[in-house]
């Protein structure tokens, strides 16, 4: 069974692990958000595609929730000392891919053949390939200004409300090489559980994944980042609240209207979950650990199977 | 009284930081040596600035000699697993100074410049100023080709015997502002215990700074980097055997003819030490504490002020 993921961070991530425990991991892609990217201290930076990289490879650091296991400061700490940026954490082992990344790019390979080349270096099987090769940011709209993603989340805590998202390059940006196939080719379509404004968002900002998705002949089934109308980390209920007009299950299966068939949501949203448009799975969707990963991963791909 | 120091690496950081016992730290101008200066991991690298900036600053690892005190290796680790380039050892601390000061050059700033930002970050009160913020790169002849110093050096582990060396853009060089000012102004003027050849030498490459030394009104004296015709650390016997013709005094002095007045030596090489064409200061120089360093720097001093 191909089944094609598009993902987030580190929603994303945890899902993909528990995917790949019920499915050939050869069989699955990944299409990854890369509208939070970032340039910092002259490195480019790919967080989310990190996160499922480091997911993927057994060394992401659970208790911290993102980043590296293992991770030291000490790069960082030199930056701080000498009055560089410092306002993004990046630790030394992240350093060293963002160093690989960096000087692969600035030598003109694409960022979907270098991600392939990373994925292949930690022995990971699935497919990890970035929604495009083109510029792409998210641009967060707020009564204090439009900033870039991660001066809105890192820089700014993510404290100022948001008004509305844009992305900037999307228009002109090419899914690419392997995104519109996989999602042609697959025999399920998963929404991750991320962000629908800023992880998902960008990634159907462009406009040949989106035609690709609205064109599906595959089942394709959202996973709901929320729980009890709150989401398990980051602003997603905050911005589904100012953005959506609420945080109910009817609310999420909005953003994601003529893109999926299905919908898994938790035990806890049951009672708001009337009027959907689209198929409902209830499930527990913490995904507090393997086992928690696994029956997600298999919730989606049994509701996404009931279609066919 | 001030002084003007041409300075390589770890010998001449060693010297200043017993220079700066003796005379005040703000009298003293070192002119840093840049020909071993590489593009590495898409950062810039300026080893031999850095070995006088860490010393001074009381950050580098007396131990291994070279680097920082507590540095961790985790970036470079992630770097080799992932395939990039590994061969020369970058520590997590140390990237995080080459990451600021690569940021630095790309929006412009000149070395010169940006190196007086990290000194005074370190709270260094010497003067520590590039021979040149032109680009200058030392070449190193052998039978096996030509090669970088760095590649020479660390990537072949200086195996290689040398035929010769080269100053790729020393014609065209510039000395950074307030090499020729610190130069002229200077009451002594040292040239630190450092190869003649691939670290001071890249120094006198620069035609302003030779000529500068060359009209020097102040007495010049170089502290000699051997004992007993063999170098402390690294290949500077082999190489004065090769292209000087021998390791005693007078073949160093040869080394700087015209352009020193004194020259310190160890009671070691007393014996050889005739005909050297400059007077002669005996002293033990090797540095291998706090009371070595200051020995050898008054030494230098008196040697140079017995001149006036």
């Amino acid at each position: 069974m191909r089944v094609a993921v598009l993902a987030g961070g580190v929603g994303a991530a945890r899902f993909l692990r528990g995917l790949i425990d019920v499915v050939d991991p050869g069989e699955v892609t990944a299409i990854g958000n890369v509208g939070d990217d970032l340039e910092i201290l002259g490195l480019s930076v790919s967080p989310d595609l990190d996160s499922v990289l480091y997911a993927l490879a057994g060394r992401s650091d659970e208790e911290r929730g993102w980043g590296r296991a293992d991770e030291t400061w000490n790069a960082l700490a030199a930056v701080s000392e000498l009055g560089g940026a410092d306002w993004f954490r990046l630790g030394d082992r992240d350093l060293g891919l963002h160093l690989v990344r960096t000087e692969a790019l600035r030598r003109g390979e694409p960022l979907s053949t270098i991600t392939a080349r990373l994925a292949s270096a930690f022995g990971i099987r699935v497919t990890l390939v970035p929604a495009t090769d083109d510029p792409l940011r998210t641009l967060v709209r707020t009564p204090s200004g439009t900033f870039t993603f991660q001066e809105w989340f890192v820089a700014r805590g993510h404290r100022d409300p948001v008004d509305g998202v844009d992305f900037a390059g999307a228009d002109t940006a090419q899914p690419a090489p392997g995104v519109r196939d996989a999602l042609e080719r697959a025999d399920v379509i998963v929404v991750a559980p991320s962000n629908p404004f800023v992880s998902i968002g960008p990634i159907l900002a462009v406009p040949g994944i989106r035609k690709a998705l609205e064109r599906r002949r595959a089942p394709a089934v959202a996973v709901s980042p929320l729980i009890g109308g709150r989401a398990v980390k980051g602003p997603a209920a905050g911005m589904m609240a100012r953005l959506a007009g609420g945080t109910t299950p009817a609310h999420l299966a909005r953003c994601y209207e003529g893109l999926i068939d299905a919908l898994v949501i938790d035990e806890a949203d049951v009672d708001d979950a009337a009027d959907l448009g689209v198929r409902t799975i209830v499930t527990r969707t913490l995904m507090d650990g393997p086992e928690g990963r696994t029956r997600v991963a298999g919730a989606a791909l049994e509701g996404a199977g009931a279609l066919r």
